[in-house]
């Protein structure tokens, strides 16, 4: 219920890339982001925005 | 209900500053971070953690 979504900047449009968020972690450049459901993905990217309300956490690629 | 709450490492600990976040927002170096109760908080630091389940966002200071 409560998971956000994660989508990634491209071309000042955000594109879907992770559903329902479990986990976030930063280790230098790269975030490595895990679903509820196990998913893994890992991308060189920074925080762009998290909104709580709309449930979405942007990043934007390095 | 599904407000995370907002840490920033210091020595190694995480301390809370800001409670029920609503909106991180970053721009440049710095983020700027609204709670559901409109207090806003701005800080120079990065994403280290997000943590669905344990409604967690940990920042640390740059």
């Amino acid at each position: 219920m409560c998971e956000a979504h994660a989508f990634i900047l491209k071309d000042g449009e955000e594109e879907m890339f992770l559903e329902s968020v479990d986990l976030v972690e930063m280790e230098e450049d790269e975030i490595k982001l895990v679903s509820i459901f196990g998913e893994q993905k890992i991308l060189k990217a920074r925080l762009k925005l998290y909104d709580n309300t709309k449930r979405k956490i942007v990043f934007e690629e390095l």
